[in-house]
C-alpha cells in the first residue's frame, strides 16, 4: 500500500476521554473511529489488524476439528424463552421490536441458537463429537461503554459450542478448545495465562478464563510462575478422536492447571500461599481475551436437544461454549505491546510487515529505490506499506513508529551517494546502514510462514 | 475434509415453504438453516461459498483502490435525522431504544456513517479521491421475506461509498466500480448486465444495476443481445488515477452503456424497438445483485462534508455509493446454475474442487487409494471432500452432485482390481476411467489460480 492512496487518519493529540493507553493508540492512529457509546467504525488500519487476529483464531479452531458456521446476530426471543434465559439476561440484552411485533433480540451469545440447530439435524451419537464455530459480532448494552474496544457494546468474538454424547467427551472437548486457546494466544504473540473462573450468566461447573497480563485489566491475578515460563508453542498437541490422542490431552491439561491461577473472584489466599513457595507467587491485573465453559445440559434439558445413543435409547447431549474476545484482542495487545512512540505489533499481527520511508520525495533516485524496494517485497509475499508522501522525514518517522510496523526500510538521498538505506526494528529501535540488496534480502526473510 | 468430520446435514425432502429453486436447494444441502422470517444461520457448506464470494468482491474492490473498512451494525439516530432520512425511511428500518433510552438502528446501508467519517477526518482536496468499501451485515425488516437468502431480512452487502471534489472526479469513481462490478460478476462464474435504474430511497440522478437472468428474477429486463455476447473477462482495465486511464474508463463505460438495456422500471419500450432491431432484442427476468449510484451533495450538503478545494475555498463533496448483495449472490447463482440432481457450483465459488467418492470403505485398497489421492490433492492446493463414509454408492453420487461439487474422483475395488479410478465432471455428468496417476495429475490441473 502507498501511503498516498491510503485513508490513515492519524492524529498528534491524545483525546481527553480515552483513559487507556490502547484507546488512546487506537484512536491517534486512525485505527478506530467512534460512531456512539461503545460502538466503533474500523478504518483501514484498524480492520486490517482485527482480520489478521480473525485469521489466526479461525485456522487454530479448524485445526481443533471445529467447524465453522455463521450464525445471525438478530434472534428470535422465542428460543431464549425456551432455556429460560429470556427473562434471566438483564439490561445486557438488546431487546427489539420488528414491525410485526415480534420480539427479536441482538445476540450477547449463541447458546439457544446452536443448540436449535443441532436438535434439527443432529439425530444418532455417531454424528458426534461436534463443535460449531462462529466469529460474529455480538452486543451487550454495558451501562458504562469504556476503554474503547475493550469493553464496547457491539463487538467481534469467536463463539464454540460443543455437542459430546457424555460427559467424558464432552470434558475432552473442553480439553481440545483449552489447548487450541493456548496456541492462539501464543500465535498472536501473547502470554495468556489460563485460570479457575466463575461460570456467571452461561451456567456450568468447569470453566477457565485466559487473561493477558496489563496493568489495566479488569481482575486481579493470581499464579504460579510457572506460567510465566512456560512456552506454549512447545505443546505438540494431536486433535485426533483417538483414544491416545484424548488422554494425551487429558494428560496435559490436567499438568497446566494444576498449578495456581485465580482471579479475584474465586481467588483463595490459603491455598495459594499453601500451593504456592513465596519466590514463585505472582499477583497481577490481567485482561480476560477468552472464556471457556463445560455446562452439560443446562441447554440441552429444557430445548430437548437429543440424540440416539450405542443402546438406543434417547440422551441429552453434553455442552461446553468457548468464547474469544476477537475485537477486544486489538486492545489488548496494544496494552501488552507498547512504547512511548507508539504501538509494536507482534509479527503475526502487524497490519504490514515492512514501512518504506522516503526521505525525500520527488528525488528521482530515492523514488527508484523505493518503488525497487516495494515491488521486490510484495513480490517476496510481504506486504509493505510505502510512505511516498512529500512529507518532512520526522513527520514520517513518528507515524511509522507510531502505527507499529515492524520493520521499517529508511532511504534518503544522502545514503543512497554511498548506495545504503538503513533498515530498523521498531521494538529496539536499533537501525542498521546497508547496501540495498542486503536490506531486501534481510527483509525478506520476515515474509508470513 | 473428511465426510465423516463434516456437518452436512442434507435432506431428500424438498421444503414445502421454499418455493424457488435456491431457496429450496440451499435448505436441501444444508447450506443454511432458518431461524426466523427472513434470519438464517449459514451452516459450514453455506459459509464456504459464502466467503468464497466475499473474497472475490474484496480481491476487486481492492483492486480497484477502494480502501476497506467496518462500519457497526448499530447506528445511531441521530445521523439520520441529520440526513433527513430516519423518518423517510419507513417501516424497513429496524428502530431500536437502547437502555438508556438512546435511539438506534440496524443499518439498512450506511450513508450517513461514512459521512460522518468523512467529515471527521478528511480536510483537503489532497486527500481525495477516496472510496471506503465495507462488508457488512445489514438488516431490512421486510413486510414478507422470502426466497430464502434472495430476499432476506438480514443480509450481507459490500457497500462502497466515494468522495471526490467534483462531478468529474465523481463520474469517474462510478466508473471505476461499474467496471470492477463487471469484473467481479464475470469471476463469479455470472452473466450479469448492467441496466439504467431508479434511484429509489438512495437519491441522485445517475444509477445502475446488474442483473442476473433467471426466470426467478423479480424483474423484467429488456436489453441488447450484445450484452449476451460480451466476454467482461477481455476487459483491460486501469484503476490508477492519471488523465489517460480516466479517460479509458469514460471512453469503455460509454460504449458499454450505448447498448439499450433496462429493468420494467424504466423500461421505454418505444427507445427499444427504436434501438434495437427485433433479432437482437432481448428480454426475460433478473435478478438485481449490484446497485450503483451517483447522488452529488444529497448527503455531504446536510452533513457538512466539506474539503478545502485547491482555489482554498470549502468545497462540498461529491458523492456514490455501490452496492452488492454478497448473500444474495449465493442464491443468484444458484439460479442461475443448476440441473434436477442439484447445484453446479462455477469452479470460483465451489466449497469444494474435487469431491473423493470411496465406493467401499473399510476396503483397506480403496481406503489406501482415496487417502492418497486425498493428501496428493492437498498438496496441490486444492480442496478436496473425501467421502469416506461407510454409505451405499447411489447416495453418496446424489450427495455429491446435489451439494455440486464440480469435479469427482470415484474409487472402487473394481476399478482398482484394474488400476482403474473414475473421474466424473459435474456440469456435463461425463465420466473418465483412467489410471490414478493421471486423474490426480488431471484434477491438479483445476487447483485455483
Amino acid at each position: 500500500m502507498r501511503m498516498s492512496r491510503y485513508f490513515l487518519p492519524v492524529t498528534k493529540e491524545t483525546p481527553a476521554h480515552a483513559e487507556i493507553i490502547s484507546h488512546q493508540l487506537m484512536l491517534r492512529t486512525g485505527m478506530i473511529k467512534q460512531h456512539s457509546a461503545g460502538i466503533y467504525s474500523w478504518l483501514p488500519l484498524g480492520l486490517k489488524v482485527l482480520q489478521k487476529i480473525e485469521a489466526i483464531v479461525r485456522q487454530e479452531q479448524n485445526r481443533s476439528g471445529a467447524l465453522e458456521v455463521l450464525m445471525p446476530t438478530m434472534q428470535g426471543a422465542d428460543l431464549w424463552r425456551e432455556s429460560g434465559r429470556y427473562d434471566a439476561y438483564g439490561a445486557e440484552m438488546l431487546r427489539i421490536t420488528d414491525r410485526h411485533e415480534r420480539d427479536l433480540l441482538f445476540g450477547p451469545t449463541a447458546e439457544e441458537v446452536v443448540t436449535d440447530i443441532f436438535r434439527n439435524h443432529v439425530r444418532s451419537y455417531k454424528e458426534l463429537p461436534l463443535n460449531l464455530y462462529n466469529i460474529q459480532w455480538k452486543f451487550r448494552d454495558e451501562v458504562r461503554p469504556r476503554f474503547g474496544v475493550m469493553r464496547g457494546r457491539e463487538f467481534l468474538m469467536k463463539d464454540a459450542y460443543s455437542f459430546d454424547l457424555d460427559e467424558t467427551g464432552a470434558r475432552d472437548a473442553y480439553r481440545k478448545m483449552f489447548l487450541a486457546y493456548l496456541k492462539t494466544f501464543q500465535r498472536l504473540g501473547l502470554k495468556a495465562v489460563p485460570m479457575r473462573a466463575d461460570t456467571g450468566p452461561i451456567g456450568g461447573d468447569l470453566s477457565h478464563e485466559f487473561l493477558v497480563l496489563a496493568p489495566t485489566g479488569e481482575s486481579g491475578v493470581y499464579y504460579d510462575a510457572i506460567y510465566d515460563e512456560t512456552d506454549w508453542a512447545s505443546l505438540d498437541i494431536s486433535f485426533d478422536n483417538t483414544p491416545k490422542a484424548r488422554a494425551a490431552r487429558a494428560e496435559t491439561v490436567d499438568r497446566i492447571v494444576k498449578a495456581y491461577a485465580a482471579t479475584d473472584e474465586i481467588h483463595d489466599e490459603v491455598r495459594f500461599n499453601a500451593e504456592v513457595t513465596p519466590d514463585r507467587r505472582r499477583t497481577g491485573r490481567g485482561i480476560e481475551v477468552g472464556h471457556i465453559f463445560f455446562f452439560g445440559t443446562k441447554y440441552s434439558a429444557p430445548m430437548h436437544a437429543k440424540v440416539v445413543g450405542p443402546d438406543g435409547k434417547d440422551c441429552l447431549v453434553q455442552m461446553g461454549s468457548y468464547g474469544i474476545g476477537v475485537s477486544r484482542l486489538v486492545g489488548a495487545i496494544i496494552e501488552a505491546s507498547h512504547d512511548e512512540h507508539g504501538i509494536i505489533w507482534p509479527d503475526a499481527v502487524a497490519p504490514y510487515d515492512v514501512g518504506i520511508i522516503s526521505l525525500r520525495a520527488g528525488d528521482s533516485l530515492v523514488d527508484g529505490t523505493c518503488e525497487q524496494a516495494y515491488q521486490t517485497l510484495l513480490n517476496a509475499g510481504l506486504d509493505p506499506l510505502y510512505d511516498d508522501r512529500d512529507d518532512r522525514p520526522g513527520a514520517k518517522f513518528a507515524t511509522m513508529d507510531l502505527i507499529g510496523v515492524p520493520n521499517q526500510l529508511i532511504v534518503g538521498p544522502k545514503g543512497l551517494v554511498a548506495g545504503l538505506v538503513e533498515v530498523k526494528d521498531r521494538k529496539s529501535g536499533a537501525k542498521v546502514e546497508m547496501p540495498l540488496e542486503s536490506a531486501l534480502a534481510c527483509l525478506s526473510t520476515k515474509a508470513p510462514a
